[in-house]
């Protein structure tokens, strides 16, 4: 059962953490107000965090003539943070520090046939160590969050199920301790781009949130009561595999008539061809391709192009419109690369399909927009899993500095 | 945003009650064990507890030649709770005590036609003074919970939306302060089916649980991370109103294709006529009748009866399987009238659908259950909102008592 006292002031340094990250140089009193925190609670976060390097005293606020408030800054030079994307077709790298700027990046190919637990452990070693030699020297590292597709045991560090590579039950995480010298916390790409958001995004300051990846596959990141929902056996949000269509498509997972099938690249390409069987705007194999002279055809006005957007977005905002009426969140994000290719248009024309479909009082208290994040969400998450990971383990007897 | 210290206090008392509310007497250190709550933080709220007379000393327990140790017990003298279910055609009210024996209970009708709000609220105002004063003299009433069906404002006590009654902002506790002398509390009939089961039910102890209630309506009471999910506007759990079938039927709320167009009553009538226009088992305009000769027609083998349950069936396990893929649940329970009248055989058949559509893993994590409180919930969980309203104001300076 969560909320133990250690769940608690857990959560309570994440929150401080990222109120001083959004809003550096801060004062205790400030970031008691903004985080709903005690004053006795913030100093008592902060003296840790001090104490760890992460925060440093950062000069005084003018206080109009009373006693100067102490300010606070986020520590540039207090950790590096790797975050690593592992994709069917590569690894991506990214270090960062903990004001966010990327200190080094590193990629590696993973060509295909080239999926044996051990090969694809042994690049990510490789793109880790070389993005952690070029970060600058003397730069501790504090640990390295990997977002692998599929299903994952976060605990366990095991990447149960990964379809695109015939994995089941593989300790990844077991894997890369014998090959590099740091933390490691894995999860998935969703919960990557959700706690991204949750930290730097659209969701920052959120209690209920869904962050909502396009791509190939479908999937969301649910934040509710401020916290992801990791759900039972840490598989929650296969919004992806939820019906639309009961007996419709045909989907990958087996089922018939799933969200995916219809606003996934794949699904896209099936609407196009739906429209258009012989459309020159379809790539037969290529789903970048496709996607992006789909982009490029509406932003030429061509009508074949703009019925299959609409088409997508109404099947997109029926599906939206389900999250609205069942979680009634604050705000739902839209990332993935067909979302960032499809862009403001996509979304606007979502928001018309949701407004039909959706409930009018939870519509009205849900925003939908699309992610302001920069262009890799999944690194930047993954590194955020490194950052979560040191705070949690503060606490603890010998955590936080190795 | 939630998860201020405050909050944290009273999700602590609501886990250390329920804990003891199940297993009475109970020491100390059990309570601590069961709640994952340090022996600290279990000495101070039972101080509290003891204080306002919630809990009593319940003699020692045999410790082996070791120190006695000290045993809780609820203390059925320690208050009375109201819990009132308004529904279209009446008003319920149950009083119990802290051990939840019913002192007293009542029942006004509302006729047809009768719907101003002022003659409901003079209606439910009789009914819960006629029940308290029918429960045991000398007993302090600690407050009473409100269940109205819609959408409803808890903070400001206000029913947003009653479709059924035409009311749009119905300031009801208002109109209640001036007639009833106690604390009040107003939620949703599938909001009080959700914390009855998280108190005393199947959702007890389980951290992500979701009570589906299967009635004329459909809906879903959301526990996630151990406490009810209620989304930015109080309007999570429109789960009858997802999409099943995307343009499919036409449902009540005016879009089509919604769940509760296949599971809810008439939508289980829709089914029967689909399947035999002219069968005598199909009592228009009598919902409880025709569901009542369904299960009949199941109990005496009628081919019929048995196929629309198969299809309803059908139905329900593939929008169940929607709730396992997006949400992962430890539980789902099935509550409401229409659940409990048709049974362990629908709820057998509606487990084969799930199975035949959920995705493996979250599916291996969720069991499907019928609701096992007894035949009232909405009462009971009506209670409860005192309960935890009484619980959360503990806190509070001047609360607790009046």
């Amino acid at each position: 059962m969560r909320g133990t006292s250690r769940d608690i002031r857990t959560a309570n340094r994440y929150r401080l953490v990222r109120q001083a990250m959004a809003e550096s140089p801060v004062s205790r009193p400030r970031l008691a107000a903004a985080t709903g925190l005690s004053l006795a609670t913030v100093a008592t976060l902060v003296g840790e965090l001090l104490d760890h390097g992460m925060l440093v005293d950062a000069g005084f606020e003018d206080s109009g003539g009373g006693r100067p408030r102490g300010l606070l800054a986020v520590n540039p030079r207090g950790g590096a943070l790797i975050g690593v994307d592992v994709a069917e077709t590569h690894v991506r790298v990214e270090v960062v520090d903990l004001a966010l700027r990327v200190l080094a990046r590193a990629h590696e190919e993973l060509r295909h046939g080239e999926h044996q637990p051990a090969r694809v452990a042994g690049r990510i070693a490789a793109a880790v160590r070389a993005a952690a030699a070029r970060a600058a020297a003397g730069q501790r590292v504090l640990g390295a969050g990997i977002s692998v597709p599929g299903m994952v045991d976060r605990e366990g560090g095991v990447s149960v199920f990964a379809a695109d590579w015939g994995w089941h039950d593989v300790p990844l995480l077991g894997l890369l301790a014998e090959r590099v010298p740091y933390r490691l916390y894995l999860d998935t790409p969703p919960r990557a781009c959700l706690v991204a958001e949750l930290w730097f995004g659209a969701a920052r300051g959120r209690d209920d949130a869904v962050v909502v990846s396009l791509g190939t596959g479908v999937g969301a990141g649910l934040a509710l009561g401020g916290t992801p929902h990791r759900g039972a056996s840490n598989g929650a949000g296969e919004w992806g595999h939820t019906a639309l269509v009961l007996d419709g498509r045909p989907c990958q997972c087996g089922r018939r008539g799933c969200v995916e099938s219809y606003v996934g690249a794949p699904g896209i390409m099936r609407n196009l061809r739906e429209t258009s069987p012989d459309s020159p705007l379809l790539c037969p194999g290529d789903q970048a391709a496709t996607i992006a002279r789909l982009a490029q055809g509406c932003d030429e006005g061509d009508p074949v192009a703009a019925q299959v957007l609409r088409s997508t977005a109404g099947y997109l905002g029926a599906a939206l419109a389900d999250l609205v009426n069942l979680l009634n969140p604050e705000v739902i994000v839209l990332t993935g690369w067909v979302a960032r290719r499809l862009g403001p248009r996509l979304l606007e024309l979502a928001r018309e399909a949701v407004a039909r479909h959706a409930l009018r009082r939870p519509l009205a208290a849900t925003e939908i927009v699309l992610s302001s994040l920069p262009a890799d969400p999944v690194c930047l998450g993954a590194a955020t899993f490194a950052l979560e990971g040191t705070l949690a383990a503060l606490g603890r007897p010998g955590a936080g500095v190795r």
